[in-house]
């Protein structure tokens, strides 16, 4: 049976890694990932080889990875964060079924909700929602719909992939859906850079986070109706002081 | 200016801790948690002293956490999973403005979501609520909300404290809510034991998972409503074969 790993490497600096994700890329031969993760790594990893593709080449990186593991090779497929959340692991599972002499493995990491949140403080102490303003795979009345439910549920709310170049009113209408069912004060954040060269974190309020232009560098938060700042830090009580 | 960490240490194996956060821990003089996750990860940090307190004492922990650190310890508060999801890193910041002495850093881990869901497989990799059925903290009703809100946005929900002595038929009422708007066939998983010895997984419908009895080691996925079942995992698609 050959052998392909799925990996998520978290925000970016090789310590951000968990140990195991650290052993796994040691033991495998090929590392294929986007450039820009393969480019964070490669240092860490000599004697490697390492493939990449461009973005938005997903499916082509997939099918590259299963043929190299075919080959024998010891295959490990990097995502930023973690494998599973809006990683690769979806897709490569999704094709397993046309490579049945491969066997998966998934290698959990930290995910920029959990980065981000440690860089802010603490907004996901209680119950929250990550959501992808990305309309490339998703129908925008379907992110919508969920931005309304996650606002009427009162959920810290965590936005990924906040913005890009075709579109940067999203944010704007996305603040504009939640501040149907939240106060404009509700305590936000914006992570950026998690863990890398330029990491920078800003904390304003829903009506500001409306108004403010985020990149696609940045990992947006928007706190529940009891989310609040301590110290300098955005946290969301779980209500432990008040019982 | 004292320090203290907050670290999330992962599902429980020292592998799945962060390199950060193994370096961090080596770094500190004191380790202060759960008496479950300090007998966990003693063996791999000798010569540390350990503290710890029983369940349900989070805030004795915390105030000790602080006292120890302006004594001029370095001092480490662990975590399972993330230190901020359901964590210590909330009410520790909310602490922090009383101890102005003690700066506080939270080093990010791998949350039940994430080790569970790469042992299901993918479940995550579309738009997803992380729920908590534990109303020890938060009102019944305040989580009905939440339930029904994820299951109108066709979210993947993760459970988190989907059982207890207690609570033993929450879980059901979970699923009844979430039927409302949800097939009785979505597939659902169950992580138990997540990285830890007795780690087991099951895939079922939505319907097989009402009726069944889950306890506090359990990690519950309900998926959204394109989930699916590739091979042998559970897996959400984000939707790249569909372009």
């Amino acid at each position: 049976m050959h052998k392909l790993y799925v990996v998520g490497i978290g925000p970016g600096v090789y310590e951000d890694m968990t140990i195991r994700a650290s052993k796994c890329l040691d033991a495998c031969t090929v590392i294929i990932g986007y450039t820009v993760y393969v480019e964070l790594i490669a240092p860490y990893f000599s004697g490697k080889r390492f493939l990449s593709t461009a973005m938005k080449k997903e499916i082509e990186r997939c099918h590259m990875a299963f043929q190299e593991a075919q080959k024998g090779e010891k295959v490990a497929m990097i995502c930023s964060g973690d494998a599973g959340v809006y990683g690769m692991a979806g897709p490569i599972l999704e094709l397993s079924e046309q490579y049945p002499d491969v066997q998966v493995e998934i290698v959990a990491g930290v995910t920029a909700a959990l980065s981000g949140g440690a860089l802010l403080g603490a907004p996901l102490t209680h119950d929250f929602a990550v959501i992808s303003l990305s309309d490339l795979l998703t129908p925008w009345n379907t992110i919508e719909n969920r931005l309304e439910m996650a606002a009427k549920g009162d959920f810290t709310i965590c936005l990924y992939n906040p913005s890009s170049k075709k579109r940067a009113d999203y944010l704007m209408k996305a603040c504009d859906i939640v501040m149907q069912h939240r106060s404009p004060d509700t305590v936000c954040g914006i992570a950026r850079q998690i863990g890398r060269e330029g990491q920078s974190m800003t904390q304003l309020s829903l009506k500001e986070l409306r108004d403010t232009q985020v990149d696609m560098f940045a990992t947006v938060f928007i706190g529940n109706s009891a989310t609040k700042i301590a110290g300098d830090h955005m946290v969301t009580p779980r209500g432990y002081h008040t019982k």
